[in-house]
């Protein structure tokens, strides 16, 4: 496989990432807001998350984790440690709020730090400066962005799952050919 | 667990299916729309499905799959049996065209056949009416139309995580904390 046709990676532009960053939030606005309660709460049982438990964690990682963080390597560099990320902010965070304010903050969040993101003015070598990760170590700039973009989609994905499941019974003898539900990859 | 506190499963409710198949095109056309090429073809090797391919499929199973076999449940019952699905036409039905003409008419075919089942006016004993599966052998309307929207969040899924995984290789040691790319359920 040569690099122009091998459609199983795509190398890091910071062009591209922005694209789909800026997509998410009306993505998961549209399939969002409005659906019935019981969907909004719906997750895939014990500790596992609901689209509003999902939502309330894309918003503080807007504020505590994708900018801060880059901002940190680029004026830092790999001094200081980040601070961990609490992954279970949102239930403290999202509390008494509706799913249509937490998706109206998620935008604004967004296009607020992709505004602060264009200022940064990342340059290709910017790509490459390291900061320390609490936990995985020395992380490249390149890899914090995209993981920002994969985290995105991740949990575009996990949404979608959780609602696909509630159907788990009922889709009947077509359980066994949707690969969401009986959890086949591919 | 009683029905009211689970949060696993919903039971089908027409409303709320529609409610669901309504957001579906919105929701792809938030993410893909205007997009780099290299995103609209990207896939997971071999003959995995691109976002342009999935859309596609999408558009056929309007077309051929959803409403057409609604009818046919509700006119004919199990006499007939469906026509296979071809889970391939949309490598000969999107020739030629464009991601952005495939959501256009994605949307406008979903919007007609929605109109077209509010106007079948299912009654909730219709939805225990039986068709004859061609693979699954007897399925009811309620089945049918729960595989409906299990189907699109199926894709919407399998979407994102083929534009996900294009950043395996760039989010470095991020790999393994993202279920997407790692492959871990969860």
């Amino acid at each position: 496989m040569t690099v122009q046709t091998d459609r199983t990676r795509r190398p890091f532009v910071l062009e591209e990432a922005v694209a789909i960053l800026a997509r998410t939030p009306a993505s998961l606005d549209a399939l969002l807001r409005g659906l019935p309660d019981g969907w909004i709460a719906a997750h895939e049982g014990g500790d596992t998350w609901s689209p509003f438990d999902v939502v309330g964690h894309l918003i503080h990682g807007e504020r505590t984790d994708w900018v801060p963080r880059a901002r940190i390597i680029l004026e830092h560099g790999e001094a200081p440690v980040f601070d961990l990320f609490d992954r279970l902010a949102q239930f403290e965070v999202s509390k008494g709020q509706t799913m249509a304010s937490l998706l109206d903050e998620f935008a604004t969040l967004r296009r607020e730090n992709l505004r602060e993101l264009a200022a940064l003015g990342v340059t290709a070598a910017d790509l490459d400066r390291r900061g320390r990760h609490p936990e995985l170590g020395v992380v490249t700039l390149r890899q914090h962005l995209a993981t920002w973009v994969a985290h995105d989609l991740d949990h575009v994905t996990q949404i979608s799952r959780v609602l696909a499941r509630q159907y788990s019974d009922e889709v009947g003898p077509w359980r066994a050919f949707l690969r969401i539900i009986s959890g086949a990859q591919g």
